[in-house]
């Protein structure tokens, strides 16, 4: 039989997971650093909760489970003789897995809405699942790492989120580029041009200028049905580079001036805050098709060919999906799968978290129960240590020992034995010297 | 639209996930100590690796996840017309949910057997979801904590899993009693009453001593067919109270001889190390029916009304239900669910993992990007901070500082900012003072 896992599914080794905890730990650090508190969901939701809210492909993408029991009873006989798999599918399932923790995070404020305080500072970090395509760096199942603000519109919020992306990834290390923009400029560029209708258009096309040019996004923008001078508008948008350019161009257009001075309050908080990463504005920054409606936030790593490894923005409307009462906020999330990536690849991780075990070895059966004692000696002192089996020949112990990654091995033979003495080796640098037996931990501790 | 989370799951509270992490941490603390690493599954298994290991029963209570697209289309039509909702999962479903971590684990040596080590220690905490019924204290998703070593048969390893167990539960503050008794010693007595095919029976019957008692358990054994003569060689073992009385008993019986000298060499591991909890032998201990084949522990809270918080034992094989070599093993693992309610119940938690934040308020909206200021900086010297937005009434604020938990509140009034100072009030205490603007910080840094 050949065992496997799922397609686009992962074991962790224990290496694996020392970093990805690293990560995780750092982003959990500074969350609860800046007052956010922890919640977490269930794995399954129900399909009720989810359908709808990702679009069409999101509710194709959604992993089903299906019902328990005889759930074909339930089933319409029509529905199955037509083998409709779509029709069927909510007769068969009323849970699903986790898309995102958005949509539970909406949820829950609307469940829990008598227990919390506004503003309610949440963040969460847990797995999600998606029945993507698997291929490389994309999976079905893998970590978010999400924190909102709900219940309120104060800017403080927008200028802790860019301080704390700068604190994250200068601690893991990560050269960054953080931008900012605010929907609303776009959302004023589509009514200086008299096109509101096409704000979506022209936000998918400014979307892309990153990837593709300035010349394709005018070619997109052409079919869209867009008149040389709506164009020649969006062109001379583009091409602006600070807020002060920016008042003039908006200098008629309400929503426009709003957005600007929005960004100019977060700027204002900013004002004088030490940061470490490049940050800037930049009117070209669209961040897709999402729900946003004020400032949007982007964080890309500098010196590595990689998308987005963070994003958020703020939104007007999330609860009322649930029949909550309207609560806006905003909200950012790290992108902690390709953080690991970039991570690796700039080789950032060093010894991160893991800490070598002191290993020791027995070369007589007989010495293994007083091997035992150093053992629980160490660990009561603190030191991770292990006591590697009676028996085995001292090249295979020491092959084990070099797995583990030992920092250090102590050897209990019969020379030592007779000398009431115990060998201690550096695994490192492979310097090795005796000690006396009842000093032996103390020995360990110092090292 | 009323919102709602599938039966027999559950959201979790900032406070709820700060008592867990606080379980969860103890434990894997000591897991590190004691050397082992730690590894993760994914959530979903293919239902070949699942299915067949959990008997009937569990193959039920497995959530299956539906196949992605037309799931329908692979459907053989005679199978969907009879609605035969056994026969048709295989068709609709190949992946499934973990229903423990012990078969992952199994699937996991077997995959990585060229990347590991042996003897190989590992331990995973992670969730595990289960079509059970749901009742108080019992979840379709809840966590395990599993440590195992496989490719050893040493009994350190039982020592050790004793010694860690105490470490934990001293820890946690929870007074347990922790038992151990071996298999072969069951298997020894269905021996001598010349009743091996019983084993089962035999252990099933006793493990239910501690509920039904005696009486109880010999009608069982009636009802099973054993003789008069052989329930009372029954009844003689189970008032058995030491190895000492043991060993006469089984004089006869090579595996009960076996059984009394590998409970032995653990005695000789465990003899002059410190131990808090109560810890014993206990000849009528059973596990249920598990794959046990040698030594079996059980840690029961003491002074309250619980099950099993923790158990485990050594198996002959595991990874050979994978076409692996045969590698036996031992393991154990924590009941965190329980153990919640146990220190829940027993009031233990205190002030577990919460740091009240200290929160600052703002009287009037011009202070607001001072009151900024004063946050980054306290942040920046790693006091968990937060400011209220502007705007809102003094009652409403104080209001959210109780709800949040502040430990201490800053507030920048009129008044004080005329005196380019601050208020500090202690949330405990009630006492308030004033500090200089620029001693604030460090004012706050010293309390």
């Amino acid at each position: 039989m050949r065992v496997s896992i799922p397609k686009g599914t992962r074991d962790f080794s224990p290496e694996e997971i020392y970093k990805r905890r690293y990560i995780f730990e750092t982003i959990q650090k500074y969350f609860e650093l800046y007052g956010f508190a922890p919640i977490e969901t269930p794995a399954m939701e129900n399909l009720d909760t989810l359908m709808g809210k990702y679009g069409e492909e999101g509710d194709q993408l959604l992993f089903k489970v299906l019902n328990n029991g005889d759930y074909l009873a339930k089933v319409p006989d029509e529905l199955l003789n037509e083998k409709d798999s779509l029709q069927v599918t909510r007769h068969l399932a009323r849970r699903g897995l986790r898309y995102d923790l958005t949509i539970p995070f909406a949820r829950y404020a609307v469940m829990h809405r008598h227990e919390i305080a506004l503003p309610f500072k949440r963040y969460q970090i847990q797995p999600v699942w998606r029945a993507d395509r698997p291929q490389k760096g994309r999976y079905q199942e893998f970590y978010q790492c999400d924190a909102d603000v709900i219940g309120s519109d104060s800017l403080q919020y927008e200028a802790e989120f860019i301080l704390l992306y700068d604190q994250v990834f200068s601690e893991l290390g990560i050269d960054t580029e953080i931008r900012i923009n605010n929907r609303k400029l776009l959302t004023a560029l589509s009514e200086k041009i008299n096109s509101p209708h096409l704000l979506t258009q022209i936000t998918t096309a400014i979307d892309k200028l990153d990837k593709i040019g300035i010349a394709d996004v005018t070619n997109i923008l052409e079919k869209e049905g867009l008149s040389h001078e709506q164009i020649k508008i969006i062109q001379d948008y583009l091409k602006l580079k600070t807020l002060e350019e920016m008042k003039p161009f908006f200098d008629s257009v309400p929503i426009g001036q709003e957005g600007i001075r929005e960004l100019e309050i977060i700027e204002n908080f900013l004002n004088g805050k030490p940061m470490n990463q490049s940050y800037s504005f930049d009117p070209t920054l669209a961040r897709g098709l999402t729900y946003y409606t004020g400032a949007i936030i982007e964080v890309k790593p500098i010196g590595i060919k990689m998308g987005s490894i963070g994003g958020g923005g703020r939104y007007d409307q999330l609860t009322e999906l649930f029949g909550g009462e309207s609560m806006g906020g905003v909200g950012i999330s790290f992108g902690a799968e390709r953080i690991y990536d970039v991570m690796e690849e700039l080789n950032l991780f060093g010894e991160t978290g893991i800490h070598p075990p002191v290993l020791i070895l027995t070369l007589d059966e007989k010495f293994q129960e007083y091997g035992f004692d150093i053992l629980q000696q160490l660990r009561s002192n603190g030191i991770k240590a292990d006591l590697y089996p009676a028996g085995d020949r001292m090249k295979k112990q020491m092959r084990y020992a070099n797995k583990i990654n030992a920092g250090y091995i102590m050897i209990l033979g019969p020379e030592e034995w007779e000398n009431k003495e115990i060998a201690i080796r550096n695994m490192k640098t492979g310097e090795q010297f005796n000690v006396a037996l009842d000093q032996a931990v103390k020995m360990i501790k110092n090292l």
